[in-house]
């Protein structure tokens, strides 16, 4: 199975920070349904987890998901072939078990963040080492300004940021997930 | 001057084609605002140009613009560092009138396109050829389905298609955006 294929994203709306720093649940945003659904596709994913503890987030974010899935007779089956990756859970943890169900292992689990911080990997270099390995991945990325501590503490990676050529680290996470996956499955 | 410097984004709301292939006009979408200046910022471009020619929209564009540009006092900084970089042009011509105004030399424009075509650049090729050059660079990206066959016409270079290893073809423009700009100027 090629790395992609057994490559899941996830978007953390709990646990993140907000401006102050403080652990928040942060609310979901259409947009980010449909853009890193449809980048998901486009690079080959198996799947993008959207996470939130909210009963009432999960069942909107279901809601918009079934509706796309249902309109059959209309023409836009690029949106619905990007809306079958989607899957909405209340916890990583109920990510990675939904993950080592389907693939009989537990996730490696790698944690992306705008900050600088120690021990992050190269994208490059994890590519390769991904591409050698055999275990499913889930990718997390965090809503709001960022993954609380709690989530890269359990993260066995974490990715060196997607940073330009400027000092300058406020990417939309909708263009930090489309960079991420195009800099490891885009050649 | 480097080639990031020099170049600049430009999101084409007309003319494009829709759903059917009718050349039309698209409305702005406010996240495109956003992401793409964040994203422009990120990787030191010169601007990023919003172009449409319907004036109640262009209104819009500068009204948000100039809300989040007079928000001293508010700690979004980074958000008004990116929409700094916002100019808003009811055509392609005035973009390039700007940049010849600007520079001293009229740009040289590059379409992408989701679409496979005849005579594409690969885009590392492209970039050591920018690099080499001293020209300023103006990239259009088109809203709604893609951009009209006119606007490929008048563009020197047509850049090949941002895709993964599937045939699937439709990521939104803020995400083709953010992946283009990591592709030139990234490493």
């Amino acid at each position: 199975m090629t790395f992609a294929a057994r490559t899941y994203v996830a978007l953390v709306h709990h646990p993140v920070y907000n401006r102050e720093g403080r652990v928040v649940t942060t609310a979901v945003t259409n947009l980010d349904i449909h853009d890193i659904a449809r980048a998901s596709r486009t690079y080959g994913l198996a799947g993008y987890f959207i996470v939130t503890p909210v009963l009432l987030q999960r069942k909107l974010v279901s809601d918009i998901v079934a509706h796309w899935m249902a309109n059959e007779g209309i023409p836009d089956q690029p949106r619905r072939q990007a809306m079958e990756l989607v899957r909405v859970v209340p916890s990583l943890a109920a990510a990675v078990e939904r993950i080592t169900g389907d693939h009989g292992a537990a996730p490696l689990l790698a944690a992306t963040a705008a900050r600088p911080a120690a021990h992050t990997v190269q994208w490059e270099r994890w590519r390769q080492d991904c591409e050698d390995d055999s275990r499913p991945v889930m990718m997390l990325f965090g809503t709001g300004w960022g993954l609380a501590d709690q989530v890269f503490e359990q993260a066995q990676i974490r990715l060196s940021p997607v940073w330009g050529p400027t000092s300058y680290n406020h990417l939309s996470v909708r263009s930090a997930v489309a960079i991420a996956l195009d800099r490891l499955f885009g050649r």
